[in-house]
């Protein structure tokens, strides 16, 4: 246990309370900034005045107000600083320029449905698409950081991907390789994590405490936040929902192991059941949900079944982590909105009343790119813990 | 997000780290707290002297050190100050007296193998047992607060039981009742996260900042601490493993449900398995662990079986949370000592690696006393939060 910070930490902690702020909650007045952080307006001039000669905010004049006296300056964020978002799934490689404020100035995608994922091509083509986003940002501008949203396994420390069961890919150092490749710092998380983070910074969970998004591809991951942050575990693995059994003996998983929550409600064993041959992807899950509604009974008992023990793994978390919210997002969105029923009634038998009479179920409201958008939010981690740190 | 704190908040954090470090890790001088808190020796004087006058701690010189120069005076706990901790277990009511330090001063037990668990009887019970504490602790002595831990769900932030399947309460306001008998705050807690705590202080799990904690009597409960904070998620129900389904169909639970881990590995899954018909509690889980060993087939059948559906419980949790200790209490303690080969199967079987290779199986350290001085550091949390403020 440490003492309480000295007076310069204080300072740098109230910039990066301040830029985080404007990051999060976009323009705002002086006047606001310092009721919400507490401080007096004399603070939060100077804290301004630093950010401002650093180049991360800048102030003017508000709009017309009406009211008398003169009015309290608006500092917004710059629109030269921004982070690059990586994201690599199991069924396609995105990137995208996203701007201090959360703006997503450019965005691109390669749909992977066929191709290998052999670590050093896609390597090779994330540092393309990262260096085509960061060529075409214009001069002046400055590229705060880089981040990677990874369908897997990623130690914390160093971003190494120690394992990717669904590309094949073990203790792959994907942040070093592209750090490299593009000399700059990429730091690199576990992609449901970063969705939590995501939706929870401007998605369907703002100010939620404590929630859990369950992000549905090939396999199922989880990012929990507890008290506002994510949970780690001892080597930044936590959150590995996916491989919670929830049916002992059942669908053999990737991971090795039997009846996986993945193995049980994720797409393979949705097109499994469905009956259908298509490859994986959003494409086969749209279609199977489609055919459902149209009245084709397979694939509506598919997604009953597997909303059954979508439900069982949903019950099992609500009891043990006592969130306000679960989140749907991936695939498992479409399959929790043609399966809610399921789920619901499964919550019901198995959660316990006190826990499951406060709980919300949601879709995720940043669909596509909760991951992504993740991703940004983690690069600009740095930035947002220590604005005027020069960057390494 | 607020600003920074005060100057004033400041100081009166540093007194509370300072009594911290002399009630988790005893008497220690004012150069080992200077060095352990980064604070220069003249703060560290001002702020013994604050918490000597508030009769809180005492200043002496230390024994011979054989160093030249003036020896730092040793800063200890004041022997006049103590909590009141109870424990309301499925088997036993406990009280003990426990000092600020952590020594448990004095303590009795009274079993409850076939009494009522009626609240207003067991609220009386314990109240008696708290006055003959606090009578017995002589003259100039100072109770700053009581401490219970019980076996179900408590909500944060009144101490009411809301739901203890195994003794049949439901919204049972036991703090309020028993603040009401005695005259002082009383704060709740469920009694697996009040283990959790206490292995963490003193036990097994000293400077561990990832763990969980399983207590196994008539339930299973779990309190699980991450990055050195318990879980509670949003009415402090968190860590409720003992409903988490293992065994979809299986074993009826108290809850309703069915294959909860607590059915399918507590002390009543054991006895049936085994074929006994005496009361479940302490007593018959040793039989049937001695039984075992002395040979008797369907004791160690039990044995196994009941660890193997322990073992799945374990390998989810690990793979959820991404631990550094698991540490079974309580009655688990005997059960997993006696079929760990199960359990770590399990784990080797369905864990993921990155996970399972760090993660160490332990039994608990402070024994049938964990949750019991688990209240005890509950009750000190007010002061060791602002050690100066008057009790209210």
């Amino acid at each position: 246990m440490r003492a309480a910070p000295s007076p310069e930490e204080i300072r740098r902690r109230n910039l990066a309370v301040l830029l985080r702020h404007i990051h999060r909650g976009g323009p705002m007045s002086r006047a606001v900034l310092a009721e919400r952080m507490g401080l007096n307006r004399s603070t939060i001039l100077a804290l301004t005045a630093d950010l401002a000669a650093a180049g991360l905010v800048s102030e003017e004049l508000p709009g017309q107000t009406g009211k008398a006296g003169r009015p309290s300056l608006v500092v917004r964020p710059s629109e030269q600083v921004y982070v690059v978002a990586l994201d690599v799934g199991t069924d396609r490689l995105a990137v995208g320029r996203v701007g201090l404020g959360g703006a997503v100035l450019a965005r691109s995608e390669t749909p992977r449905t066929s191709g290998t994922f052999d670590p050093d091509e896609v390597i090779t083509a994330l540092a393309a698409m990262a260096r085509g986003m960061i060529e075409s940002a214009g001069p002046g501008t400055r590229c705060a950081g880089v981040g990677v949203a990874f369908c897997g396994m990623v130690r914390e420390s160093d971003g190494v991907v120690r394992y990717g069961p669904n590309l094949g890919w073990v203790d792959v150092p994907i942040g070093a390789r592209l750090s490299e490749e593009l000399g700059l710092k990429v730091a690199v998380g576990n992609n449901a994590n970063l969705g939590a983070l995501a939706e929870r910074e401007r998605g369907v969970c703002v100010d939620v405490e404590n929630l859990i998004y369950l992000h549905g591809d090939v396999g199922v991951g989880g990012g929990i936040i507890l008290g506002g942050n994510l949970i780690g575990g001892e080597g930044g693995y936590g959150g590995e929902v996916g491989h919670m059994i929830v049916n002992p003996g059942g669908r053999p998983c990737a991971c090795g192991s039997r009846g996986c929550l993945e193995a049980e409600a994720g797409e393979l064993a949705l097109i499994a059941v469905a009956g259908r041959t298509d490859p994986p992807g959003r494409a086969v899950v749209g279609a199977i949900v489609e055919a459902a509604a149209r009245g084709d009974a397979r694939c509506r008992d598919a997604l009953h079944q597997v909303g059954d023990w979508l439900g069982y793994g949903v019950a099992n978390l609500v009891n043990i982590f006592n969130p306000s919210v679960v989140v749907f997002g991936g695939v498992l969105r479409e399959i929790y909105l043609a399966a809610a029923a399921q789920v619901r009634s499964r919550l019901a038998v198995d959660g316990l009343l006190a826990v499951r009479e406060r709980v919300r179920l949601r879709t995720s409201a940043l669909g596509a790119d909760a991951t992504l958008l993740g991703a940004a939010e983690l690069a600009f981690t740095d930035l947002l813990t220590d604005p005027l740190r020069a960057p390494d």
